[in-house]
This record gives structure tokens, sequence and C-alpha cells, in this order.
């Protein structure tokens, strides 16, 4: 079998958001995911602002849509412009391929082009997908400098817009 | 004496990119800037797609700034849009007089009128400002799910694109 990762289509998003559901559950969050794939298309291709960017992986003979990474542009007041990778996932039955990577690349070859110097992410702990980002070079920034990652939810936001 | 938030104007940069040097000095790491006020003015106010907003506190009288909140949109695949606040700063001489408190205020009314769920951040673990958000009932999502701030830098970027 044969992959190719290209830039996703609004199209692809009712795939996408399959897969979102997928990977939330993997992270024993099945209830987390609460958009679906119209508010997808309407955030990432209809929008005057598309607020974030998607690859996907595909059969290069079934077109299967078998994985993808979604991403958005951040910004550091230390070393500017930088990328966020949100989610990045490949359907475990296409797995050992090689895909992940190609999909990591390819949101790496953009970060160069855009000139950003990271690219940040978040992984829960226990998740295999830590080793691989580490065997790419990657640095687990709350092990090494102690960074946390903190959230106000929605009621937090709307007791503190009072 | 009494103090008002207010939307910056690229002429704040010049005062921003100050506090952030001193932000970076109390972060233990004085080398970390590697921009500088012309990048912040280009990138938040000059670029076609400015990547971040900002707030500044001034004093009312003197009009003089003495902190910062720089905050931009990001994107989850749960919740849809969302903001994460990169930097919320008092110089240490205007502490003690709440204007933390307004500024993250007012970005969370930004929060809520942009329909967002969530208000991300990084915090070090020692960094008093962790239980400044505690109270305001954050989330610290490190040690409550165990998720990690994971980082590419420069060459793994390079490398990962080769």
């Amino acid at each position: 079998m044969d992959f190719n990762i290209r830039k996703a289509v609004s199209n692809d998003m009712i795939h996408v958001y399959g897969m979102i559901k997928e990977l939330a559950e993997f992270e024993n969050m099945p209830n987390g995911p609460q958009i679906d794939e119209k508010k997808l298309i309407e955030d990432g291709f209809e929008s005057e602002n598309p607020i974030f960017k998607c690859f996907v992986a595909e059969c290069t003979d079934s077109k299967i849509v078998v994985g993808y990474a979604i991403y958005f542009p951040i910004y550091s007041t230390w070393e500017g412009r930088a990328l966020f990778l949100e989610d990045l996932y490949v359907k475990p039955e296409y797995r050992k391929h090689h895909i992940g990577l190609k999909l990591i690349k390819a949101v790496a070859k953009q970060a160069l082009s855009e000139n950003c110097k990271r690219l940040d992410l978040h992984v829960l702990s226990w998740n295999p997908a830590m080793k691989f980002y580490e065997k790419l070079n990657a640095v687990n920034l709350t092990k090494s400098e102690d960074w946390n990652f903190v959230r106000f939810g929605t009621d937090a936001i709307a007791k503190l817009a009072e």
C-alpha cells in the first residue's frame, strides 16, 4: 500500500471528524468532541479567517483518508510566529506505514516555509506518541523546564468576565 | 493610583517589548527574547493577518504603561475556537493593585464575546501566578490529566522537513 499527503479540502472533514472521535476514544475521552463536521468546515474553510489548517493522508489507490494533522499559527513573544500541532492521528489499521511521520513532516515543511522557529504540541504522558516525538528531537518542556498546561474552561471564563 | 485597560496600539510595543524582557528575566531566561519591538509591530499591527492581540494597563494620570496581556486565537477539535494567553505581566513596582486581574478579565471578556469555550496558557510550576490562576478556577491539566507541553525547536523542524 502507498499513501500520499495532501492539503485537506472541506469534503474531507466528514472523515476527519470520524477520526477526531476515534482519537478522543483512544484518549479515554469519548465525550470530548462537542463540535461536528459542519463546524470544522465553517471554521477551517468557509470563515473569512480560517482558524486551522489540515493535511490528510490518503491511500494512493483507494483514495481512502486514513490519517490527518490539524495545526494552526501561534505566536511567541520570544521567537515570533510558530505553529501548533493540535492533532496527529492515523487509523489503527493503517499504522506501521510511516504515515504519521509523513504527516508531521508535511507540517514541519510548512513551519519551515513560514519561517517558524517552533512547532509546539500537547501529549498525554502515557501516549506512545511521546516517544515518537522525542525520537524526532522534540523536547518535553513539562519535564525539562516544568511548564504546566493550564485551562480556563467555559464556566471559569464566564465568571472571570463578570 | 488608578489604572485602566485598553487595546494596545503599535506605539505601545516599545513598552511591551521592555516588559517582555523583564518577564524573561523573571523566568530566568534573560536571553529568551530573540525578536524586537519592530517585529512585534509587524506581526501584531502591520501584517495583513495580525497574529496576536494585546491589552495594556496604563496609569490613568501619567499614561505610563505598566502591564500587558498578549493573546491569540487557537482551535480545539473538541470545542472549536478558543484563546491562548501567551503573556500576562505587570511591572513589579505596580503590583498589588489588581492590574493582573483587570488584564485577564479583559481577555476573558474577549473570549466570551468570541464564543470561545477555553482560555489556555502555560505557566512554570514555581511561578506564583499558578496560584493566581487556580484561584480564578483555572485547571492545571498537566497535574490533573498528565498533559505534557512538547516542542520541536528550529533544528528539529529543519531536520524533520528534510
